[in-house]
Order: C-alpha cells, then structure tokens, then sequence
C-alpha cells in the first residue's frame, strides 16, 4: 500500500461501514476490466454504496485526496469503460439495486443505478408497462445511461438519452443534483440529463434514474424476410422504417452467421442475408403493418417471407439473431470476441457493409455482421486471440478502418457501446473542434480530473 | 452613437458587405422585442448574415469589442428571448433561408436556420416526408431549435431536441463547430446537440441545422371528444398515450374557449372540455386506433365523439383550438396576450388545471386553458392590458402561483416557450444546484458573456 493510499483509505473505511469498503485481491480483480479485450488495471479499493449520501461521502474523500473514482455496473462495457487506468477507487452500484417509485399513471419509474434490465421489466410486468431500451446483456440501468447504450428495440423506442427523463447525480466535489424535471418536456435551462446520458462516469456518479416506460403492445408478431444481397436487405429496411410501420425491431444477419448457425445447430436456414422483424402494436395496426412490409419486402427482392405471432414461435424465430455472435465464436475456441461498432446514416449503410466485408478478407480476420439496420448501426464480431499480437494488429487495422470510413461518410466511430478506452483515439476525428468543447464542459465540471479519468475526451 | 459603438461599428462594416449592416430605427425598433409583454430595448446594430462565414466574421468583432450579440429568427419567441437586453449587435437570420441538403434515403435535411416551418415542409411533400414539430406559429427552424419549440406533435414526434441531429455552431469565440455526425444514433463523445439545442442563443449561433424527417402518413383522422369534466378528459389523454395508440395529436380546449367560439363565430359546440384528437398511419393502424380510442373515452365518460377523414372536415373540426387563443382575445380589444406555460407529469395534470381555473377566479383574470394534454404541458391565455399595472400584478401573480404549483409536484416552469426574460426567477427554485452546473457550462463556453447576455442561467 503506497504512502498515498495509506492516507485516504482510513477516510473511506470511516465515512463507510466496514463492510462496504475492500481491498480483496479477487474483487480488485473482478473490478480490473470489462467485458473488452482491453488491458486490465485494478483499483486500489472497491466500495458498496448503498445510498446516494453514501456516494457523496466516497466522492468528499476523492475530493480531499484527490482520488480518482471509477463508478461499475455488472462490467459488461465492451470498451474499456470501467478500467480503472489510474487506480483509485471503483464504486460498484450493485447495493443500489432497489426500483424505488413505480408511477404508472405517469409512464415513469426512480431506480437505484444497480437495478438491471431484466429486473425491471420484470418489476413492472403486472402494470401492463415495460422499459424498452434492450442492449442484449442484462445490464445495469446506471451502466446503461452512462454509455447512452441501446439495441435492436432503439429503431421504434431510441436509445437511453431518449429514455432517461431524470438523473441524480453526484458530482466531484460531492454535492448532489437533479438533472430535470419529472415533466414529459420542458424548455428550461440546458439540457443536463442528455449531457450526463452517455457521459461515462466522467462528469458524475448517477445515484438514482428516473426512467420513461411505455405500454406493452397489445399483440406482437415476429418476422423474417430473407434477401439474394445485403444491399436488398438494407434497401427493404430503409423502407418499412420510412413507412412509418409499427416496427419495433429490424435486425440484419449476414449469412456466415447463418452457415455457422446451420453447422453448429443442425439447422437449415436459408444461407443468405436475412432480416429479423418484430412488428407490435393494436392487433389492426400490426396486421397492416406486415402486410405493408411483406409488399417492401417481395419490391425488394425478398426469396422468402415468415411471420408468426406465437410467444413460443417468435422466441424460435429469434434464435438465430440472439445466437449470432454466440454461436460464432463457438467455432474458435480460445479465441476472444472483438466487438466493432459503427453507425452511418442509412443511405450508407449498404456501401459501409460491403466495405466492412472487403476489410475481413483483405486482412484475413475471422468475422460477421450484425446489423441493426433500422439506424444504421452494425458490429462486426471478430474473432482474436488476445495474447497474439499479428491477431490483434490485423483485427485492430479492421476496426480503424471501418471506424475511418465510417466517419468519412457521417457517421460515428460507436453507435451504443460508448468510447471507454477503445474509441478516444477517433473522437478528435469524429468530433474535430468539438471535442474542445467537451474538454471545456470537463475541465468546468471536473477540474481535478479525479471522475474515470483517461477515458472520454482524455484523448 | 457611444464611443463603444464607434469603435466596433466600422469594423463590423468592414466585415460584411454594407447593406448587411443597419442602424435603421425601424429595423432596430422590429429588433427591440419579440411577441411577448417584456418591455423592449433596442439593440445598437441588426446585421444580415448570409453564411457561416459572415458569423464568424461577427463572432469575431464581437470577441475583439466585448459586444453583446443575440441571434434573431422571426421574433416570434413567448418570453422576451431576443430582446437584447444589453444592447450590441442583433444577428437576424432572415437572408439565411436555403434548405441545403434535402436526403430522403437517410430522413434528414440540412436548413439555414432562417428556413421557417412551413417553408420546409411545403419544400418536402414531394418526397412524401414533413418535419413533425408544429409550435403553431411559423417560425424559424433555427429559433425553433434556440428554444427547443414543441407543439401539437409532440406526444407523437417530441420536441425540437429529439428532431435535431446536428448544429453547426459559432462559438463565443468565432471557432466552428458540428455539434455531432448524422448518424441516427451515436454513443461517442458527450451530447453537445441536445445541449445547445434549448441554449437560447446563449451558447453560440447556429447557422447551420440537420433536422430528422418522417414518412407522412398514409391515412390520417381527426376526432373530437367531449367530456363532463377537465379530470375525465385528461383521464382519457392519459389513457390513450398509454395505449399505444397511432395517436398524433390529443388536445384539451376548456369549455371558456368554446363558449366564446360559439358567441363570435355563430357556432353551437357543446360547451364542454374536449379533446381534439389525430391519428396517423397505415389505414389498419388508424382504423384500429380510432376504436381503441372511443371506447377508452367512452369508458371515461364521453359524451360526444366525431371522427372525420376528410382534409376539409378534418381543418374544420380541428378550428377550434387552433383559433381558441385568438378568438377569446378579440372579446378583449386593447388587450395584449400573456400566456402561461407549466408543465407537470401526467398525474398531476387534472389538479394542475383545476388549481389554475382557482387561480384565474381568485386573481379576477381573463383566461382560458389550453392543453397538450398527451405532454401534461397547458397554457392559460391570459388577456392583460400590458400599460395596466394592476393587470399586469393580477396576471404575473397567477403565472408566479401557476409556476410553483408544477415546479412543487414534479414539473417544470416551461413546457416549451423556453425560459427567456420571464421564466429567469423560478430557475433557481425549479434547478437547485444544478443551475450552479448550468452556469459552469456557459462560463466555460462564453467567458466574456457575450452570447444573449440576461437570458436564462442570468437569474
């Protein structure tokens, strides 16, 4: 334990109940990385807030030492986000695990930043409401607001910016605000919850989030309409999302995804590129909302068409997309998954893909595309042995380039999974004098640079 | 002229082309104030840019002079926003009038910020797309964004802030920047659209605006339905957006209004709170929506429910609230117009209108009550006789209780007017400390004040 630490951590043990504060190798460890192929660096301590006055004690302790804070959800980041590269402390959020005020009356609920996904919407089932942002993993509702994540539902619902209407913050010098109102709009003051939506646990520690819910739709259908080019795919999907249809998801799968599936699953998939649909609403508006996707689908060339409104059936349907990278990287065994992430403006998005795809055979890199088409966001899964450095070089080149061209045609270098450590060497890229202004909005908010420093606009 | 203005003055000439720049009274008088009661104040100069350029050309001789600068679309702000309260240089966006870049592969178009609503939209019809926030007046896209306008729409669409992709801005110190890339969804770098859109001109002038577009729809319907009471109406409101319904429009026009539209215009409505409603979408979607709807109001205790497709019956139906505003004020000639602009979650809102109707009787002011009831958002009309202190001390103490009454149950002193000069004082009370965060930003962004100065954090 350094002279430095030895100064602060009775501070922390005092401010905190014992049991709320560690220095366990293990959980050190757990609390090293993500769930990204970046290095790991542990904290020197781990603390189990347990209320937002506990946090402002944490952060009154960083204030006095100068202590970096590094806030953690359940660490499923793909970037590098909650690598505490200059040590300090992490402040694990998973005592804060409470829904605080369910207000159905008001398509409203408070949580506590370690209440997750799947334990809200389980929550608020009986209420006939669900919370709508689905980045795959059950992750934190904090962790999510802090990298603005979203999903295959962002295309009807948006990602969290849009479905976070308040937060409580606690800031670098401890003290505590509220981000907005609880109205459904306002045009007072700036905007502070977009500002903090996304700001990756550098300008504050998110204590509580009030979330926007909405109905769960009166009757859902799931759908899959299979094309000869991913550029029929894309067109068809630009299509049904300018017709106003009630689609709540449009989820592109290429088909090496597809010939996996098939070889590993036994199954037999049609091995082309292939659109995964879910369409919900009033029973009248979905089933006039297939029939008008099904007609988009055939002007595009679509080979095969299926729809089903069965839990069971649709949950069947899915597999394949829910799987994809899954089932993938079952062909590599001891290889590590690298994630890529870019979002282009939808006119661009057959050119991006096509691209995308020269990249993996140009530079001999195992890898598939997943696509939500909807927004023009798609990820390659590349497969990479982590401690192999011509691996890593050749899956890095891919990653650079597809993040370069992506951004050459106005796109962005992450559209859900945050900067962290992976994306800040494109922000001065994508954001040109920008990026300055983020700086200045930091340095505003935290001039000591002790909230995740090395992360974000410390590029 | 002051030896200040001597100074700045040639230079500013120098800078632009002559007949960009005018001292004229009239011109400097149609500057000194907007569609509101603030009392006016003349600005020294009104320039006329034409490009980016020519407002960095400004920025620039306002960063060398120290002079105060406020953007200018048509000046049909609510609250005294482009008044310039300090003098300087006005900065009408008239001559910036182009629609750039038309994409309907991508949904978006870029617009000067002097490019009004209506003429965006008259310019995308061919394309079978509109731009879907409707504040009612036509205003300038561009002051439309400065103060994150809203409307009839946004239960459906929401506010400017959610149909902005990306400013180009001129910062305090005539540096350039794009607020954010086009894609449709992006987690890279912090928010700085959502930030300076609602900024007020505070921050920097846009001069450059990237708007989200949207299929026009296939089949829309206008109904009206009446109720025995506010409570059972907004009861319905809530109801309905619960639903899910295709639903675009759901306003609340109280019984005053129609009163007076029946007395002036020779019209029998019943004299009863109604919801004016619109649906939109595929024709099932609609046609689903529509029964869905009726029985949720005929559940609420409906007693009157048209519904029309027509375009011709679908405006009259809707001429009601459209002219409920301007109809009530022409029983009041010389009288001027101040309306309210409260905000509060959808559960407070029968409560929120009955208090304010108590306060109109209890004060002995003139008014009405309309509702964005889908939002909780509502205005009074208040007719006031601007030059009548005792008026003008009736009125400001309903907005005053009005404000503090939304800003106690959760809600906001602005809906959608923006803050301005008259929403300044309930800052402190609706924010707390995150005004302290608010003002951090705009000293970090304009250290000299320069931008708007008096306007919004200035409280």
């Amino acid at each position: 334990m350094t002279a430095e630490i030895q100064a602060w951590l009775p501070e922390l043990l005092r401010a905190l109940r014992p049991n709320q504060v560690t220095q366990s190798p293990s959980v050190l460890d757990t609390h090293s990385h993500d769930e990204s192929y970046h290095t790991p660096h542990r904290p020197d301590a781990v603390v189990f807030p347990e209320s937002t006055l506990d946090v402002v004690r944490i952060m009154e302790v960083s204030a006095k030492y100068g202590v970096p804070v590094v806030p953690f959800g359940v660490g499923s980041a793909l970037e590098g986000h909650v690598v505490p590269v200059k040590g300090g402390i992490t402040i694990d959020t998973m005592r804060m695990n409470k829904i605080l005020d369910i207000r159905p009356d008001d398509f409203l609920v408070k949580v506590e930043p370690g209440v997750t996904r799947v334990q809200l919407n389980d929550a608020l089932r009986k209420y006939g409401l669900f919370f709508p942002v689905d980045p795959g993993a059950n992750a934190s509702l904090g962790g999510m607001a802090a990298t603005n994540a979203s999903g295959t539902t962002t295309v009807r619902y948006g990602a969290m910016r849009d479905n976070v209407r308040s937060l409580t913050v606690v800031l670098a010098d401890g003290s505590v605000i509220q981000t907005a109102s609880l109205a459904a709009k306002s045009s007072s003051g700036y905007n502070l919850t977009g500002l903090f939506v996304g700001s990756e646990g550098t300008l504050g520690v998110f204590t509580e989030v009030w979330l926007k819910l909405v109905g769960i739709p009166e009757y859902t259908v799931a759908g899959r309409a299979i094309f000869g080019s991913v550029a029929d795919a894309v067109k068809a999907s630009t299509a049904m999302v300018g017709s106003g249809l009630s689609l709540s998801r449009v989820e592109l799968v290429s088909d090496v995804y597809i010939e996996t599936f098939n070889r590993i699953e036994g199954t037999d998939f049609a091995v082309k590129p292939t659109l995964f649909l879910e369409f919900g609403g009033t029973r009248g508006s979905v089933e006039s909302s297939i029939a008008m996707a099904s007609e988009i689908a055939e002007d595009e060339g679509c080979v095969g068409w299926t729809a089903v409104d069965d839990p069971a059936d649709r949950a069947r349907l899915w597999t394949v997309r829910h799987e994809a990278a899954h089932t993938f990287m079952k062909q590599f065994p001891g290889y590590g998954h690298m994630a890529t992430d870019v979002c282009v403006p939808l006119s661009e998005l057959p050119d991006a893909v096509h691209h995308a795809m020269e990249l993996l055979r140009e530079h001999g890199v195992h890898g598939g595309i997943i696509g939500h088409v909807g927004d023009g966001n798609f990820h390659l899964s590349l497969a990479v042995r982590r401690d192999n450095e011509d691996d890593m070089t050749r899956a890095s080149a891919v990653n650079s380039e597809l993040v370069k061209h992506a951004i050459s045609v106005g796109g962005t270098c992450t559209g859900e999974h945050g900067v962290g450590l992976g994306k800040r060497k494109y922000q001065a890229l994508e954001h040109g004098k920008a990026l300055d202004v983020m700086r200045a909005i930091k340095a505003a908010l935290d001039p000591d640079d002790r909230l995740n420093p090395g992360k974000l606009v410390d590029a």
